[in-house]
């Protein structure tokens, strides 16, 4: 068998972000811990890691990384059921997108916590980055829009996040006085994610507007909305947290204009709205409390998010 | 002189992230975008951006954009004096730390919007990363926590963001029904925002408690409220962000327990707080808009932040 030690190095040292809090963790002596992956490396007669521009595993690095949450995984249903074997706590790496992490995510997963003894280490990526971390075994589970898994994974529909375009009222009135129309949408700053979000995108083609279009750049949920709330821009929000935020009411001292009675977000396009379907990726062997988490997150999806478009898929 | 035309490609490209997307905002093909770039790498006799592992700048690259954005800045400058040139929005690209972003950022920024036409691109980063990208000339300005400003750059005290150490009712009585000890801190998970997230060791450091302690990662603001309102884990939670979520009530419906009839989150150590000193760091030569959206800051910090613990430093 592989030296599991070797290997808990090279995992706590990653996880840890450096050899010295990776030391500290493991309660051993940078220089014990450098040893052990250099040993390590010289079995396998190939690096793990790379030091520079920051410390991440090699391709093998991560293969075995894969490998040692693997084990990690198996381990801990065998120690569900042989508590004498003590042990800690079950760590489940996931990437979430980051819009299902600032909304239904966590009140999601509130519930199975309470069942399950699990701490997770999230990562926020959105779709092709959380397939290839699946597919590097960086990560054992992931949510994300494409349906088609990676080898050795499966995937599960869970519902759809629904997105309309809103604005604040004063946003509004500034731009969109004489309707929202083609020639005003061409001068109204627009709100992106980032450049893989193309929901703004979408938006604009249905009135015939092509990129490039005015907009800022903001790659945080709770940042994107804000901006909007703040008049900066209009942009494609997520249905459940623009339900939170209006009902907040945070910005009313800041501008308490007449617009702002009702609601402090407006809809550009009442009735309009994007689906973007969410799939939970899982690996195949990932034990028991993957797959409890798999059931979980099946039975609930329904709960926090809009049906999908067809039939629930499962590959 | 350079040719502005070469460079303004490169700057496309990678503000778009790839050639296609580079070339479709130029409104010019592919090949005469790649061909530029090429052009602009024979006359330097070096390339100037790299495409994998994913595409980004080389070092002579970067110095480049960091040019490029300074004279855009200076252009806009020179539009403002002299409308009839015509010529599109000022663009800042700035990096902002997570929770900045996820509270007072916006609502800040929108009442400077009112008077500037300027679309912000944001980068979230944290301080080391930030202050890099500052003196890479990636970024025209950050907030971080760090005041020592990089060279051609100035930096300000803006005011601090204060941390209280929160955790739902559930989870208190979970986890703390004996009262808040180092024991039972030891079983209990806490959520860390990421590897440089050094709050919660310093909140319980004050209990005598080491690492390795039970922990959830997310690197999400609004996640890791999401985290302890579900009663994953206690963390320590920027103090206006709380008071939102605690007017919000949304966890309501799913664990209706006697402990929430007040408030979703409670205090695990009541008047125990961490400031965390916010200091706005600008080129010096970044031109009038940038120097107005530091007088608006400074003139504004105040009222979003704590304040500093030492009087205004400014260098």
């Amino acid at each position: 068998m592989l030296d599991y030690k070797l290997l808990e190095a090279l995992v706590v040292v990653l996880d840890q972000g450096g050899f010295e809090r990776g030391a500290r963790h493991l309660g051993l002596t940078q220089s014990a811990v450098s040893q052990r992956i250099k040993l390590l490396e010289a079995r396998l007669g190939q690096p793990v890691l790379v030091r520079s521009p920051r410390l991440a595993p090699t391709p093998l690095g991560r293969r075995l990384l894969n490998h040692a949450q693997q084990v990690r995984l198996l381990e801990s249903d065998l120690l569900g059921e042989m508590p004498a074997l003590g042990g800690g706590e079950q760590r489940l790496r996931l990437a979430i997108n980051a819009d299902s992490l600032a909304t239904w995510w966590p009140e999601a997963i509130g519930r199975f916590c309470e069942h399950y003894r699990v701490l997770f280490e999230l990562v926020v990526e959105d779709q092709e980055v959380a397939l290839k971390r699946m597919r590097d075994g960086d990560v054992a589970g992931c949510i994300c829009d494409s349906p088609t898994p990676v080898q050795g994974a499966r995937s599960h529909g869970l519902g759809s996040m629904r997105y309309r375009a809103l604005a604040s009222p004063a946003f509004m009135a500034r731009y969109f006085a004489d309707g929202v129309t083609p020639e005003a949408l061409r001068q109204a700053p627009a709100i992106v994610f980032g450049p893989d979000d193309r929901l703004q995108h979408r938006f604009l083609a249905r009135y015939g507007v092509e990129p490039p279009f005015p907009h800022h750049l903001c790659p945080s949920s709770e940042g994107f909305v804000g901006l909007a709330l703040a008049g900066l821009g209009y942009g494609m929000v997520p249905e459940r947290q623009a339900e939170r935020e209006l009902s907040e009411g945070r910005l009313q001292e800041i501008d308490p204009g007449p617009h702002l009675a009702d609601g402090r977000l407006v809809d550009l396009s009442p009735g309009y709205v994007i689906d973007v379907p969410l799939y939970w990726h899982h690996w195949r062997q990932g034990g028991r409390i993957l797959d409890a988490l798999t059931d979980h997150l099946l039975r609930l999806g329904d709960a926090w998010l809009a049906p999908l478009p067809g039939p629930k898929r499962q590959r």
